[in-house]
């Protein structure tokens, strides 16, 4: 598109891409009766993965053999370019549909007023969270070096500067698979989507490494996908530590040079 | 908290702070009947202008005459530090509520594909949004001055660094107000919210800049707001260029030293 580009009290025009944002609604198809269980912002582009993370990290789908077909719904009478933003995730019919009541608000209230971080996590619980014995280690060194290997993974990132990263490592600093978004949520879901469609979950032995903050949201969906180390070169929110520590998850902040702090289960970290 | 500082190969424990994160329910209580509206993972503080400014946000409430009370639900039964996670806002009797059909989870699902960012660019005009006229010009220099004048004005940022933040300013580059969150936009709820609550609105005249990124939910906010000037240090998304360029919003992204880009509506920006 065309800007204009400031410098001093310079102007010029210049054509600048900018990375896109668009509505995907996220479908539930199970026992003939489909639902929808999210709107979200994203950018277009492994589509499929985010629903499938999405549906994992809200513990609906464990594996994706529970998974019968993921499809966009293409509707003839839509323009083409908004087409792409429906994907329905059908299970099979064997799989046993947990509770959905959490994905329509609840418009009555409820009489208690319970809302607050410890319920978030015990709720995380009845979603089949369960706490870390994942003996992997990490060295230092290589925890330092995740943030520069994530930057030299992420191919759109120089040309756009608008994306949220995340990535997956081995315990010697390979890359396994990244993912960007302009949701840094979306970016973690896409992760743990194609985690899942390439049958890899539980992510036991790998380390996550996340643009922006690791909030609480960031840590929720590791633990579903049983990601042991998390690295951020940002700060934790308490909700995030809380959870880290309740789930055994190493959490490491501010990782930049040959700093960082780690919040839960440093023992995974080595010197 | 307690946690492990590395540096190198040493390690050595510290006390560091981390900022709150905790769930906010946002309730509306008209007509005899109070609904939840929201569930924001937030950072405490400042709670009643988040709300406030969620409603504003979503075109419900355009003036502080139509909030009779804005109230926490204190239970005696629930922990000491666990009360203040549900803010009520009661409208007076005189006020019509809008249709909040969509606040509710459309669970059965709508027969269209049409769900796209031109969809939400109309549902923001069906909620009041309208293009901007306002005529506010602002120097390159105070544009260029505003990410320094934010961190200034930041107070929480420096100890935690974990914050986000939207800042409020005049045309002459004075701070009028300053609102952090761990969500960015949570902050800009905070601000709009401060502004309804002392009956600033519209914002005519103003520049907001923001921390992260300018997305397409951080330009609604603004649009609702009225606030005729969007800077952010970041990038915009495609969406959110759109939305700015329909509604007259001047959008400048990368807001660096004495550079800027212009997205839309550059002419409020002048040597």
């Amino acid at each position: 598109m065309e800007i204009l580009a400031l410098e001093g009290t310079q102007r010029a025009r210049r054509h600048d891409r900018v990375v896109g944002e668009e509505p995907l609604e996220i479908r539930l198809a199970a026992s003939g009766v489909t639902r929808t269980l999210a709107v979200t912002m994203r950018t277009p582009g492994n589509d499929f993965e985010l629903a499938a993370g999405f549906v994992c990290s809200e513990g609906i789908v464990r594996d994706r053999d529970e998974i019968a077909e993921i499809t966009y719904c293409l509707d003839a009478a839509v323009e083409p370019e908004q087409r792409y933003n429906i994907v329905t995730i059908e299970l099979r019919a064997s799989v046993t549909l947990p509770d959905l009541a959490r994905f329509e608000r609840h418009f009555a209230i409820s009489s208690s007023c319970g809302v607050c971080g410890r319920a978030q996590l015990d709720s995380l619980r009845e979603l089949g969270a369960k706490p870390l014995d994942d003996a992997v280690r990490l060295p230092a060194a290589v925890l330092y070096s995740l943030p520069q290997r994530m930057r030299n993974a992420q191919r759109i990132f120089e040309t756009t500067g608008g994306l949220h990263a995340a990535a997956l490592f081995d315990e010697s600093g390979e890359t396994i698979a990244v993912r960007e978004d302009v949701g840094r949520h979306n970016a973690l879901d896409k992760l743990a989507g194609w985690a899942l469609l390439q049958s890899r979950l539980p992510l036991r032995g790998c380390a996550l490494m996340v643009s922006g903050r690791a909030s609480y949201e960031i840590l929720q969906k590791a633990a579903m996908a049983q990601i042991p180390i998390v690295a951020s070169v940002s700060a934790p929110s308490s909700l995030a530590v809380q959870l880290a520590r309740d789930f055994n998850v190493t959490l490491a902040g501010f990782v930049r040079g040959e700093r960082a702090n780690l919040y839960s289960a440093p023992e995974r970290i080595i010197a």
